[in-house]
This record gives structure tokens, C-alpha cells and sequence, in this order.
């Protein structure tokens, strides 16, 4: 019950200070986040501090170290933040932005105008240094912002929102548009994801089990992925080399992320030709081969795939191999299993990769590129918050304009209707 | 349990048709919503005889005559149906647009190009025209639609549904496309709302509880409004007579909809003015006032306003009246009160006007025309399916554009992430 009302009233404040921030120009949310910068660095032997505590718990907790180097900050990660703050503070300002304009018979002017969403709840797992950079794009868009970070991090995030917080308040913005939920209790989630009459959108990331939780019980609307099965279809017409670079690259640069290959569709045209030597760079990276019966006949030292492989994410040095007749075959697989994040074919032949761009119904899709691309950053949106798999509001990389909406400007001379 | 799969089943179908209807020309659309129209004429006599039974249930169960008059179908009705149908088979086709393109430094192409969402649900209580009016809209936008209605025009609605159906075969489209769950139990709702995998996006419209109970239960994303509280500040500097024409318009001219103004904010320096002579119109036209003590000093006959009045939908010919200070106490007045949806006002001075549009946060904002212009047709979307007051996806009427989405098209020559 305290947590209840501890966290309505952090809600409450954040839909005030959002009204504050409705009207923000772009010089005063900058100002405010290069003030942050500035802030995190003086600051840094605090953090690092607060940040020990946090350590310590792990250890305590038994941790394991990769989860405690993900925890750790120092000097770099905190610079990093730093500046990741003044590149957010270098992006363009989307509010305000007239997205369209046009009259009506009746004379009625109509507009429609980019404008913040109001108050976001962000509900993550991640590293410490995940609170700022969301802050930091929430602000900028003109959002108010409740984080719900892993417990693990606790000490390390609330002493960042402090500082963010008091930067904010030195430039004469609330402190209010960036709070930290000071509790390690998980109720504090399902409490958060009720608050529908102070937050406008819930953005989850972290393990699948925390995302279906937030989505089936949220009144709040929620933008999310559960997984990335992300597949790579080689094309009977592909360049072998470029397949191969690409397909090693989508699976080895880094393994452990959502946008990382999961499933290999080679055309059975190019697969005596392609596999073989494909299936060399697996081995000498390390990787896992779990093959279709064609695939093991043709890598005898693949696993055969059991049923369950396909549609998983490995999020590990494992691919999951299957030879197609046609690209048909390619097609309805990916239609079955894919987690509509990020696909890609290669292929050289220009009709083909059309229909496989125009037919596959994911947020992503490529053609003669690694999945690894499917970033806010890497796509040029400058940052991004989140991949959203559903289809509403931003499908794919979530970047500042995707936490903004418009509304729609109407300017009269006393037209009623009739 | 035979529900559960019964309902399970039609959306794995949509979800089937749903593939095929991503990659139609608009030539094949328009040809289906104009063979529909056709069919709807050439078979009026079936439509009415199946009208008529849920016309007699609908009197046994002991309707009310104006609920009675809203279900009946007449050749009138039906032809209208076929004009609407005509009328969104002359809307431009969302589908295929290239919203955006832009090349990376490293080369990749990146294009955002317009795709269905995929499955719509769509919820109403409405009358059977809706039917129709709903079906076409996400046809032509490219999505399979299932339809559960009120269970007062199930008769009516499933032959609706088998001529749309029946169309769409002709022509070599899947009938699946456009379905109506032939039950009337309530229980419907809750499994269409849980089927996340087959569906993308649930639309309610309805009673405020039945929407409660979807945005609380819906595992889909929900575009919805609970309601429409819309308010109207007449400012010290409005044309009286034009404010009169005004908030008179968007009172009584439909006062059962949601874009009518519930609630009228005057400023105390027109105040005395402006209310004896809007109070006559009023009474001339059946509107009691629920007014603030001032508005009651002025309006002897008005009723004093309980404190439950501000932020209420009456839809009827009630308005809670208040005189304000200044505009900023309305500007006050309507962030604790609003409903997000509309919000005018009247003005002749350009910096309150300004003020006022960017300050208010709600979906269609106006100065000096009436609320009631809040509606996809009266501002140029060709047509509507609803109104959403969520800031996601499309923030006030959902036109045809907002049933689609954008996906990310990436075309690259070999890039892999370093």
C-alpha cells in the first residue's frame, strides 16, 4: 500500500512536471543535458561510490562476473555517458514540428503538430548507464520519465537520477521529469503499468518473462519486443563471399543481442557450393551448427536441428540451418517462425529481393545486409529507446520521434457543423 | 471452450488472409468494395429479412424505440452503406508509400514504407452500418478485420458479413478477410482480446465499461477513448456572436456524441456580456446549465453545478457552465478535467489563440470553430474508425493512413555492423 501510493505520487508529479515540459523550446532541454555531462563527471567519484554498493550486494548475491562487469562503472563508462549526453543534446528537437497542414472546404485550417507523449514509464534490466541514456531521450523529447531499473543497480541509478534531477533544477526545469522508483520490490512493476491516468506509454525491455508480464497486465500501452528470431535467407543468386561475410557477421559480432542471426535459409541450388565453406568460418568462430537432415549431409559435424530449434533464440554462438527449395519455402518459414524484428535475403537478383522486401512483415527487413543493423543508431534515427515488434506507433528502432505523437491544430472563423 | 476455438480458429484465418491482402493492388481493393456495394443493393431484401429478426428479439427483450431505430435497416440505410463503400473504394491507398529515404555514410539505403498493420479487432455496440463502414476501411488499408458486435444485431451483421465475404471470393480474394463471430456471448470479447499472436491491434468503441474491461484484460495493443469530455473557453477578446454561433453548434447539434462540449469556460470580463444572451439560446433550445455560483448570479434560472458536473459527459442537453479569472485557470480547468479529446476556444486575440493550441493536450484542439469538428471526415481523413485519446499510433480519429504502419527497408551491397 505505501509502495502504491509512493509510486502514484511519483506518477502524479511526473504528469505536472510534463506540462512544464510540454512547452520547453530546444535551447533549454539542451542546456539542461550538457549541464548533466558536466554533472556526471565532477560527480564521478560519487557515483563510482554508489556504485560499489551496488558491487558489494552482487557479490554478495553471487553474481555471475559477466553480470557484475555489466554492473561495474568507472571512469570510461561514466565519460560515456557524458557523452552521450551531449550527443542527444546535438539531435534535433522533434516537438513543434508541423507534420502536415491543409485547408477545408469550409475554410477550417487544419495542422497536425508534433508534440511530447507526457510521462513515460521505462522498465529495464540493463546496465546503470541505460538510466541515462533513456532520461536523456525522454527529455529531450519533451517527456517526463519513472524508471523502474533492475534491483541490482539500485544504489548506482538513484544517485544518477539525483544528479540528473539537480541539474534540472539548476536550469529552473522540475526536478520531476526524471525519477528513479526507489525500491527493489517487483510489485513496484505492476503497480507502475496501472497508473493510467498519469503515464501514456510503458516501454519494457528485459528478459521475455518481465515483457509478457508488463504486456498482459498493463493499462498503460505498451511499446516492446519479446525476442528477436531474426533470419538470413541465401538466395540461389547470391555472391557466396558476400553471403558468407554478412551471415558470420549477423551471428559472431555480438551473439547476445536481439538483432543477431538465429536461423540460416540457404536456396538448395547454392547450398553444395555455399555451406561448406560457410559452415568453415562457423567452426573456426565457434559456432554451433544445428542442421535440417540436407545441412548435416552436407556438414557432417552439424547437429541435426530437433523440432524446437527453429523460431528460438539462441542469443549464443548456435545457428540453426535449414536448406529450401525455393524462396517460396523461405518465405513461409519465416512467416511461421520469425518474431517479425529484423530479416534479411541476399541475393543478387533484383525481383527476388523485391518480393522478399515487400512480403516478409517484419520491423526490418534487408536485403545484402548483416540483421545487426537494426539499431536506432545504426539506421540513422540518432538514438533509440527500444525495437518495438508490434505494429502500433513505431515498428522497429524506437528514436526521439517515435516518443513524441501529433495532434491535430484546427484554426477557424466560426465554422460549426451542419 | 468451443468458443475459445472457434474464435482462435477465424484468427488464424484472418491472420492467413491477412498475408495475401499485404500484397494486393489497389485496383483489386476498389474492385471488392465496389462489387460489395453492388451486392448490398441486389440483396436489400435478404438484409432486411434478416434485420428483421433481430428487430423482433430486439422488441421482446423490450429495446427502447430510439435503440429500436438505430438497429433498423431500410433501403435508405442500405444504400447508404453501398455509398460508403463506393466512397472508400475513392480513397487513396495508404499501402506502399515511401514515407522517408535517406543513405548512410556506409551506403545502406534506408527506406520507411507503408504496410498494413496486419489483424485488426474491432469492438462495437454501434448499429449494423458499422459493419460495413469498418470493413471497408480495413480492407482498403490492407488489413483481415474481425468483427464482434452488439449481440442485439448478431441476424444482421452475419449476412452483412457473408455478402462482404462473398464478394471478396468472386473476385479471388479470401473471404477470411472480413469476419463477424456468430455468438452473442459476452465471453467473445475476452478471447478475441488474449489472441496476440494472430491479432495486432484492437479497436473498441462502445460504452465506457466495455472499453475499461479491454484496455484492462487486451494482451493487443487497444486504440480507444473512454469518453469525450470537450470543453469550450469563450476568452475575453471572442466576437460574442461568434462564440454564441459556436458553442451553440457544439451543444445541441448532436448533443449523444462525443465531440459535443460538455463543459463551457467563460472570461469573467465577457462574462456579463456574453452568458444572459448564450443562456437564452440554450433555453430556446432544451439545455439546462449546471453553472459555477458566479454563472448562477447571472443566470438565475441556471442550476448550481455540483462538484461532479466538471468532467462529466452528459451527452445530453445539459453544459456545466464557469466563469474563470483569467485563461490561465481555464487552461487549469481543462488539464484536470479533460478527457484528452477536444478542446476550443474562442478568441479574436492571436497570442491567447496560440497559447491555448499549444498549451492544451488534447487530440484536436481548435480556435473559433466548434468541437464537433473533431470527426475523420469533417477534417479530411476520408473517413474514420474511431477516435483514440492514447497518445500512441494516432492521437483523435483514426483514419485509413492510421490502419497501416511503416517498416523499415534497408538496401545494402555486402555491410556488416564492425
Amino acid at each position: 500500500m505505501q509502495l502504491m501510493s509512493m509510486i502514484e505520487d511519483m506518477a502524479k508529479k511526473a504528469k505536472l512536471a510534463s506540462r512544464r515540459l510540454r512547452r520547453l523550446e530546444r535551447a533549454q532541454k539542451d542546456a539542461a543535458l550538457r549541464l548533466m555531462a558536466a554533472r556526471l563527471i565532477e560527480r564521478q567519484a560519487d557515483i563510482i561510490q554508489e556504485n560499489k554498493k551496488d558491487l558489494s550486494k552482487a557479490r554478495e548475491a553471487g553474481l555471475s562476473p559477466s553480470m557484475i562487469d555489466r554492473l561495474a562503472l568507472d571512469e570510461t563508462v561514466i565519460q560515456g555517458m557524458a557523452n552521450g549526453l551531449e550527443e542527444v543534446a546535438a539531435l534535433p528537437d522533434p516537438v513543434g514540428e508541423v507534420t502536415e497542414t491543409w485547408e477545408r472546404p469550409n475554410g477550417l485550417l487544419v495542422k497536425k503538430v508534433r508534440i511530447p507523449l507526457g510521462v513515460i514509464g521505462f522498465i529495464y534490466e540493463s546496465r546503470p548507464n541505460v538510466t541515462v541514456d533513456a532520461a536523456s531521450l525522454c527529455l529531450k523529447s519533451g517527456n517526463a520519465v519513472i524508471l523502474k531499473g533492475g534491483s541490482e543497480a539500485l544504489s548506482s541509478n538513484l544517485i544518477l537520477a539525483e544528479l540528473l534531477g539537480e541539474s534540472l533544477k539548476e536550469i529552473g526545469l522540475p526536478p520531476e521529469a526524471i525519477q528513479v522508483i526507489p525500491s527493489t520490490d517487483r510489485e513496484a512493476v505492476s503497480v507502475l503499468i496501472g497508473l493510467e491516468d498519469f503515464l501514456d506509454i510503458i516501454i519494457p525491455r528485459g528478459g521475455e518473462g518481465l515483457i509478457r508480464f508488463v504486456t498482459s497486465h498493463s493499462k498503460v500501452p505498451v511499446l516492446k519486443h519479446y525476442k528477436g528470431v531474426c533470419h538470413i535467407y541465401v538466395d540461389e543468386f547470391a555472391d557466396p563471399d558476400m553471403a558468407k561475410k554478412v551471415v558470420l557477421n549477423a551471428k559472431v559480432q555480438r551473439p547476445g543481442v536481439c538483432n543477431a542471426v538465429e536461423t540460416l535459409l540457404v536456396h538448395n541450388n547454392i547450398a553444395g557450393e555455399f555451406l561448406p565453406s560457410m559452415s568453415d568460418l562457423f567452426r573456426n568462430a565457434g559456432v554451433e551448427i544445428r542442421g535440417c537432415p540436407k545441412t548435416v549431409k552436407l556438414v557432417p559435424w552439424a547437429k541435426p536441428a530437433a523440432k524446437g530449434d527453429w523460431g528460438t533464440e539462441f542469443l549464443d554462438l548456435i545457428i540453426a540451418v535449414k536448406i529450401v527449395s525455393d524462396m517460396e519455402e523461405a518465405l513461409d518459414h519465416i512467416e511461421k517462425y520469425s518474431s517479425n524484428h529484423t530479416e534479411a535475403i541476399i541475393t543478387n537478383d533484383r525481383e527476388r529481393s523485391q518480393t522478399f522486401l515487400a512480403e516478409v512483415d517484419s520491423s526490418v527487413v534487408l536485403v545484402n545486409a548483416s540483421t545487426r543493423f537494426n539499431d536506432g543508431n545504426q539506421l540513422g534515427l540518432g538514438a533509440e529507446i527500444g525495437i518495438n515488434t508490434s505494429k502500433i506507433h513505431a515498428f522497429g528502432p524506437i528514436g526521439l520521434e517515435d516518443l513524441t505523437t501529433t495532434k491535430f491544430v484546427v484554426e477557424g472563423k466560426g465554422q460549426v457543423r451542419t
